[in-house]
């Protein structure tokens, strides 16, 4: 069994805060302070350029993305880091667009992230692909003999919703279609698994339930049957098969290595790395369990106690992620309210209140506060009070 | 007058090394440990998401941006932060291309990165461009009327030669073409000025001469006629005009804000903010002076020293960076001798033993010591000892 009061230790978490939205940043794994000191002093400071061998941050990105291919159903040697969840987007739909010559058309849903949709319509109108977004519940209709790609995130960012990754992959495949899955609200949340389900392309950000630090490296995975045939648009000198040979020509790397573009960050993966050795004891079965078990007992607790919220997630736990939005006109001041009494979740407009549940960190008490509350905040109409109604400029 | 011995004093350098490879990996600046530590601990840790706002890491990538401004000739609010080399030059070389619609010919030469030269392929060939590749000296004759980017790297960075960025975006301008320029060889090592040399875009690595750490992240720089015009293929949330509204649509916000792509890496961003401190009582035309004196002196000791050696550089300062190649059958065996000695530089194929030097913590005692040793070893010939032979995997 995983110990998860264990893995709620590896935490720095801030003192009278419950803390449910580290699917927006994860908090700080205690041992990444002290892993990035260390970088810094030993790796950087006294190897100096001696550091890419000697330290291994040459290899540092595979390495790192062996970690998180445990994490997802991948094997060994499959994910590679780097860069940002926005470019390795592109880089897996413009790969799978050219395994699919011929056809054009790039299948999405109105449940992805903007972002998603913001870069495969900027890769589709350079290549002269089509992007076409669908609801969440009509992709499967929509999966038609000309579909080249379908650009899916298992868990919606607002409803928690889960997409049958293994059902929807095998439609896409009949049709003739290749598939990418973003993991970003699935990795380190849910029970992931790639290969149980045959998908073609998978990318994450691992700010989110992998907590690496803000703005910390994507990840990238390929089938291996895709592997060395998947020809990279953004051709970088670390994707090559030589980087320090210097050829004039582009060679790619073989198999996920050639999705590697410049120099990775070290610093960054090395908050990773220490973040990741949270997850060394944890079975992914356990995880998933722990997460319905709370999301689960939130929902049972806001719809007793708060009768004024309307839920916004699937109510089958089958179908959800490991987060939860519930509706209310009054929103964003009653995430205020909520955040000013140290219950910290957040608001996406129009109306809903989200609350990411992270197995690793969050428990039992953390639902019965929030939920507590929540009901008095609502109760009492505390978010009526105007310091609740001012927009900060980002939320 | 800048104060060189103040900055030198700013950055850790290993006990006993004389490094003359900060063209590579620039060494650690003191503070930046400090402040990444601080970084994690009052802000990750204490804030959470809240950082965004609070300890202002969404501004972050344009307030370091508007540090490196002055050091690259540009002004405040035209750099941005993010990505890495690569993925910069694929963002400026895209956008460059679509403000010059009808025209496919992108320009380079032989001593550019290779780095660039495959994106720019990878790019050409998604998008139907071509890439022309001349050598150095043919590039002002090979600008044609069908010209549509110039991209080329100011200083080489295997010879140090200095292209006359003023002289060559004229003609490319007189031919109806924009420039892309690749900084990573200037930026913190001579007077580079953007502005009066009227280029259009710019772009560099930050862990080089500008000391941000392995991985550091890159900076694009747009002149301000092309910034609300030039429309990025890579769309991503962070350069969408209202990202946190998470419209469908994407709209580019203004200036060089919308050639952000995705979420920021907070804690590299952290690291290099540390060591733009470096930079703040240094004046570029005592770096460049500076730069020319070493080079200079390093050049004059080792004809004189070492006459198995072949200048690999422009003898012309006003031609060259600031850094120094010679040419030698043994390179790569006298390199590792001079680096088992502590003095470091690197060995670039087929012959090149490659010095950099950085003004801000290289001096006088760096070049006579490097001269110095470097006559030893070719003196009693130490670099014939086995050991120096072996190739590691990575150079």
């Amino acid at each position: 069994m995983t110990d998860f009061a264990a893995t709620r230790r590896a935490f720095h978490l801030p003192q009278g805060i419950t803390y449910l939205d580290g699917n927006s940043l994860g908090p700080m794994p205690i041992a990444a302070r002290d892993r990035v000191a260390r970088m810094m002093t030993e790796e950087w400071s006294e190897m100096l350029i001696g550091g890419w061998n000697r330290a291994g941050w040459y290899v540092q990105p595979r390495k790192v993305g062996d970690r998180i291919a445990r994490l997802i159903g991948a094997g060994p040697g499959q994910v590679v880091m780097g860069d940002t969840l926005t470019i390795k987007v592109f880089q897996a739909v413009s790969a799978a667009l050219r395994l699919r010559p011929g056809r054009r058309v790039i299948l999405s849903d109105s449940g992805n992230f903007p972002s998603d949709l913001y870069v495969a319509e900027g890769l589709a109108r350079a290549v002269g692909a089509e992007l076409r977004v669908v609801a969440p519940d009509e992709v499967e209709a929509a999966i038609a003999p000309d579909l080249a790609v379908l650009m899916l995130t298992e868990v919606d960012y607002r409803t928690g919703r889960r997409h049958d990754m293994a059902a929807l992959t095998a439609r896409a495949h009949d049709a003739g279609a290749l598939t990418v899955w973003d993991l970003a609200h699935s990795a380190g949340a849910v029970d992931v698994d790639l290969t149980g389900a045959d998908a073609d392309f998978a990318v994450g950000c691992t700010y989110k339930y992998l907590n690496g630090g803000p703005g910390a490296p994507a990840f990238i995975w390929t089938h291996p049957r895709h592997a060395d045939a998947a020809q990279p648009v953004l051709q970088g000198w670390m994707g090559h098969d030589a980087p320090f040979a210097f050829d004039m020509d582009y060679r790619p790397a073989s198999g996920v290595e050639r999705m590697r573009v410049g120099t990775p960050p070290v610093i960054a993966l090395t908050a990773l790395d220490a973040a990741l050795d949270v997850w060394d004891g944890v079975a992914l079965p356990d995880l998933r369990a722990r997460s319905v078990d709370l999301t689960e007992a939130f929902i049972a607790g806001v719809e007793a106690e708060c009768p004024d919220l309307v839920l916004n997630s699937p109510r089958d736990p089958g179908k959800r992620g490991s987060q939860v939005g519930f509706r209310h006109p009054q929103g964003y001041a009653i995430m205020q309210a909520l955040i000013a009494e140290g219950v910290v979740g957040d608001f996406r407009a129009p109306d809903v209140l989200r609350f990411g549940f992270a197995p690793l960190y969050n428990h039992a008490d953390d639902v019965a506060r929030a939920v507590g509350t929540l009901a008095r905040i609502l109760h009492k109409g505390t978010w009526k009070n105007d310091m609740f109604h001012r927009k900060a400029a980002v939320t």
